[in-house]
């Protein structure tokens, strides 16, 4: 199925060559301002033809909302989106070559093999088109998650081939605290990013290296790979579900699901794997004042009360977030898509040479930025829904009678099995720890009662 | 929610110190010869207590099957599946401190934050006992996996801290093809794995080193982490869904799932986007004889013409498998769970040491290896029952009637809108391409009759 | 699948001749007192042998809970339910005849069809013991349900066989307000049902009559359908989803899942087919006072302002709760199984006569009772903790700046397409209309700026 | 969320009033031949201003295929659908009264209270035209069920008002066997259907009736209900997924999900609750020559053996089809929106009287004939779907080991749990019967031994 979420669920459709492409986003909540602006802010962050290091091909991408929406004011019901393909001149893609050789390490193989048909762009869906969808439901995501929390997201090209705007991050976490990295994860924002255009790689230095590192390879026809890395600040305590829809998990399938995209680390990622628990574990301390619950005065969300030292875990733990920014690293292959020559095999088994004319990237990570930060926002929305919803299901309840709780969980336990001196323990959030023993049979019933005089 | 798959459903449950851990396994084909033991065989290897490298935790882990196999044979029903919690002895998590202080790192700390409500476990369902019903799921997919196509999935230990078993993955695949690191994927076993116990780095001199520096980890009452690698072979071409659920996507996010993974790679990785396009492509070459999908004479997938010559894609392209191997690595951060003592804040805010008795892993990915198979296996199995049914429901249909096609195409275009030059072309599985072009009107008619005179 | 609901899942498990069945239960609220007996109260209900008039088959139904609550308190995971199959003896249902003759109307021949492959009890998962785990489900449900909304589910029987409890519902209801049909749906209890043990009509005379139907049919080996009535109290406004999840499609789907439902109908239903919309409509009246959403002061739900002078919407319109009592009927076909012979044919085509032993009921509905309050239940949880959800996250966005939104309106329309004299109009709960007239050009945008000066 | 099915999946979006509605179809088959005049067929049939006994809205309901097709080819992705809303007009509904009062019945003031705004159509997507989508997906879904398996879904008006068609269904059925209805169900076509309009009750009489009865009420500004009975013919059997995802409760969870339904019932429904099971069961016949799986070559199904005598289960027996009809009837309420005066209250709890002027049916049946036939036909197609991936799944596995089976159910049970004569047995389809019973300890592996001996 082509669709991504639970809570907020969004639905793309479109080939690059077809009349057009776009989405449905469900469970938007009702009463948000929301017009086409918000949406094309971010999809012009997309759009190629930003500047010669880009792919030169013209898109306007225009939006128009179909649904969901009346007087710049969200109805809660299906919102639907479309952008029209304009600009296709498929002949670019036909001249010569590209309909007898599949192109290597593209979809156009793998696609034919699916689907036993071919589309005529070649690698059918798997196409820098497809994200326009993704870009469109993330922004109206990312105007819920700002104006209901103060969420940030803000992504920026952490490397281009071997240049890395940081030699190793780890380092620049565990080894120096309060490092540049660190202090940019904290201050980083979208202006900042696309005042490096058109590298976006937020450090005067490193974007300028890496603009030459993609000038080298677009002069030569060839393509290089590099790496995204992404903030979300500000992300409330408690997101992320246990056991298989983890943060960190639902972030790598949103981000692995990219095109290009090869890897995905989050916090200290691969590199933290190389440290003993003892330095990589991150110390809890009293989180002070200003916590990212405090920002909106009808918040269900209480504030955290405590942090941490150190964010190797990059804000996730057990898989549900734990109020510090969140941070992770996705990979880019080089495009597959080259000028230069190419020696490769024919659908029809004869060896040959492919040269694609055409337009293209000679690197995706700078557009990439805005689909890493949608597909980022669309995974908060998700997960921060399912949590309001379970805080908010959670406070209709009565306050639980502790005095019946210490007698029904022995009665649940006689009635059940034979009582192999078990413990019982729970603490409740923000309330004192209770702990109560029994050890089976009239014992047990007798140490919980005492256990309930005491008071628990 | 607690499941992952669309076509193969796991819904897992369980927290460690409750009465049973388990699953509910739906749409596992019907009529699979299955019993405990295949179960039991993965389990085991997943199970602590192996060696003195491992936590000395003595869980039986006996599986009961509840439902949907009947002497020895799958129904086609829910397959339910049921570990009792044996060897819970919480009298070691609580010791003085842990119910008091958040282990750093852990997710005892979020689970509260999460729920308002702490299980005397203190991680809830982040623990390795969750684990349980993904390695027992995964050993049913497996099976099936293995009886109808031949598919192997082989995962080993790759790193530990900052042994590694080869300097730089893409080097040896890339810079030297036909290299030592390509052999091992193509031939190494599960017995060869297991065989380098307790380390299951499947290398003489990797595993004594890697052997080395858990055991210093250990004596130190510290932890230290590492990464696995898992290669699956024989997989058919067309597995993975575009747009969101591309087989590496799935991956990832499986993998991401499993307690304490940071990071996850396919293919040439992060090392990859340091390459350029040019020598990073996959060149196709013919496939030759023995392909995967030759081995079950009965199957619904043909066998692929095309194969590729290097693999950096990592037998994945535009989400979609090729039919070469798929290799991929997760990282694991070191345990966060140590015996050293740690400075840290309680649950109410007042600072001070935790050292924590009671039994862990110095490091997670020796057992980590089973998991990372048995959720590659699930990954694979909700993908191939997908693609199943795809060509299944198009074997159905009646063959395309060519002259009708163009016809159509046409009458479709200028229905809809004003033709604007616009290409046609479709290419048929082990077909021949047609392309047609119609440019508006009259003229478009016109030349679409041509084309179908010209026998398309 | 075997699971129902989206955010309040249940995943059931289990054939009538296995290990055990069960239930996995996910998204229950956590913080919530509950305990086996909870849960065994509706399945005593549920249970046969409660009376001559019943299946004498002893099934005790002792649930084991296996996860999901500790000391007797929900920890928000998910809940795995268990009950073992003791009494199997599947020797009565081997007898001669069952192996050689599917049963007629039964699922016998059905399951084979499907799966390939017959299980021991026959009809596989289409047993009475697999609403074991809906029961139980049902039970946690309807504990949050009325702890936190007072809502009230009670189900009777109202026709055994042609003896119906009424002539005919909607005469009670359209040609007869504040019938004793209206009466009985405000002030029905379980209790009062059970008190007409075993038929559960809460009527001396229906309940007498429909007895003496029922042993009638007993008597001759024979068996009897019926119809079960179920109302459910205080639900709020605003439960179901558009476009397909309506609060009755739902309804309905889950009724249609009871093994031997043949028919659903809401409110006046097929009856209300027969009136004009000038009688059937319900009038809009003010609520007064006491509305549901009062009862709990933490509610997010606020009173609803308006309730209906009739009910024939049965508390659903356009597919959303609307505050009344929401009431539905559902119909019973006689049960498969009788003693009495059948003329049929062999799994082998063999033509000959079928004479079923063991044990059957000669009519379901009494124990269907608990069954559909339980279903009922978990449907209403599912569409409330959606709407739980769009409430909470409604309630953290800021308020509508309305003079922003006129303006942004404007732009919305003349970006997208050329006006053309569409109306806009917002309505706001609670507050005042405002309408928007845009005519298209310049004129548009001045209008509106009228507009936006008169206040809007 | 608006999405309807698991394997093939409808995903409707739009309101009356705002720019297009329409769907994202996914899972299509691949490789299918479809234009737009397939789609166009059923959205004629569909629109309102066919006759004077409809609503004189004239929408056009032009499709648009956004995606998923090439060249009249399906390509495997997902298949966006558009259709604009023209002649919207709202001025009409704004007139007066319909701002300031809830319509009666209608979803104005429920959608309100869901969403805390009010779109200008009222009633959000509670519109006649959000079933536009449906009948389009309903429409693609169909030509691929007669395409590969010759299905055929015909549904008629079979009342409005207190005429009837038949005077009793089950009475033609159980007590009349071959009679009119009967023959009804197995020949009727679309095109008799549409050759009785505007009412489409095949049957002259019949037709003459119930139109006489829609005029009168369409003379009074008034409305009237009615019923709609649909067939499938040609399904193959094991259609249907317990146990919650049955046949006929995916079928009433469709129809119930239309707007304006409010009541269900599959073979003989309610009238079927009062006859004895004896009478009611469907005794089991030779199937004979023709059955529908013969009709594709290539069909995955095999040709079902048996049928029954009667069809009073409506085709569909424990939740899964059986290869006979199924057919079942949809009762749906009079319109709600009426030219009549109403007494009634406004959003603002001031009493007042509601006259709407605007254009409205007076009876919706003759148009929710071509909706039943779409909801059957996508109901069926995800069905069926489901059934054949696992029929490939099934089929690509190695026959079952019989010897080796006996062995291991032994060694499972001994394995699990002390044994408790516990009966085995397995049927495999067109095989022959095999049962085992092991009585515990050494004696069952003995028992089973000697199973094994004799040759199953």
């Amino acid at each position: 199925m082509s669709s991504f979420g639970e809570h907020f669920r969004v639905t793309t459709y479109g080939e690059s060559h077809c009349r057009s492409v776009g989405c449905i986003v469900e469970n938007v909540p009702p009463g948000m301002q929301l017009d086409s602006q918000d949406i094309h802010r971010q999809l012009n962050r997309r759009r190629p033809g930003q500047s010669v290091l880009n792919s030169p091909r013209n898109e306007k991408d225009r939006i128009e909302i179909q649904s969901g929406i009346e007087n710049g004011v969200t109805l809660g019901t299906p919102i639907a989106l479309m952008v029209r393909n304009e600009d296709t001149r498929p002949q670019d893609y036909k001249r010569s070559k590209i309909d007898q050789y599949p192109r290597p390490s593209h979809a156009d193989w793998t696609y034919l093999e699916k689907y036993g048909i071919k589309a005529s762009s070649g690698g059918g869906r798997s196409s820098a088109r497809e994200t326009i969808g993704r870009v469109a439901a993330g922004a109206i995501a990312e105007k819920y998650l700002y104006q209901a929390h103060g969420i940030e997201i803000v992504a920026f090209v952490s490397s281009v081939g071997s240049e890395k705007l940081f030699p190793r991050t780890v380092d620049q976490l565990i080894l120096e605290p309060h490092s540049e990295f660190e202090h940019l994860l904290k201050t980083v924002t979208r202006e900042q990013v696309d005042s490096y255009a058109p590298v976006r790689c937020p450090h005067p230095l490193g974007a300028s290296r890496m603009g030459q590192v993609i000038s080298t390879y677009r002069d030569r026809k060839d393509s290089i790979g590099g790496s995204v890395t992404c903030v979300i600040r500000n992300a409330p305590t408690g997101l992320g579900e246990p056991a298989f829809h983890k943060l960190e998990a639902m972030l790598s399938f949103a981000m692995m699901s990219i095109p290009a995209s090869k890897g995905f680390e989050i916090g200290s990622g691969f590199d933290g794997t190389e440290f003993p628990g003892s330095i990589h574990n991150d110390a809890f301390i009293p989180s002070g004042a200003s916590s990212p619950a405090s920002r909106n005065p009808s918040s269900i969300f209480s504030s955290p009360r405590l942090t941490t030292k150190t964010n190797n875990s990059g804000g996730v733990q057990g898989g549900i977030s734990n109020g510090a920014p969140i941070y992770f690293r996705v990979g880019f292959k080089p495009p597959a898509t080259i000028g230069k020559t190419q020696n490769t095999t024919s659908f029809d088994m004869e060896p040959g040479v492919l040269e694609v004319q055409g337009r293209h990237d000679p690197c995706v990570v700078p557009r990439a930025v805005p689909i890493v930060e949608s597909m980022a926002a669309i995974v908060l929305m998700d997960a921060i829904l399912a949590q309001q919803a379970r805080l908010s299901a959670r406070s209709l309840l009565p306050p639980i009678d502790q005095s019946q709780l210490a007698l029904n969980a022995v009665k649940e336990m006689t009635i059940n099995e034979k009582c192999e001196k078990r413990l019982l323990s729970v603490r409740f959030r923000g309330g004192k720890c209770k702990e109560t023993c029994c050890e089976g049979g009239e014992g047990a019933l007798g140490r919980q009662g005492q256990a309930a005089e005491l008071g628990q």
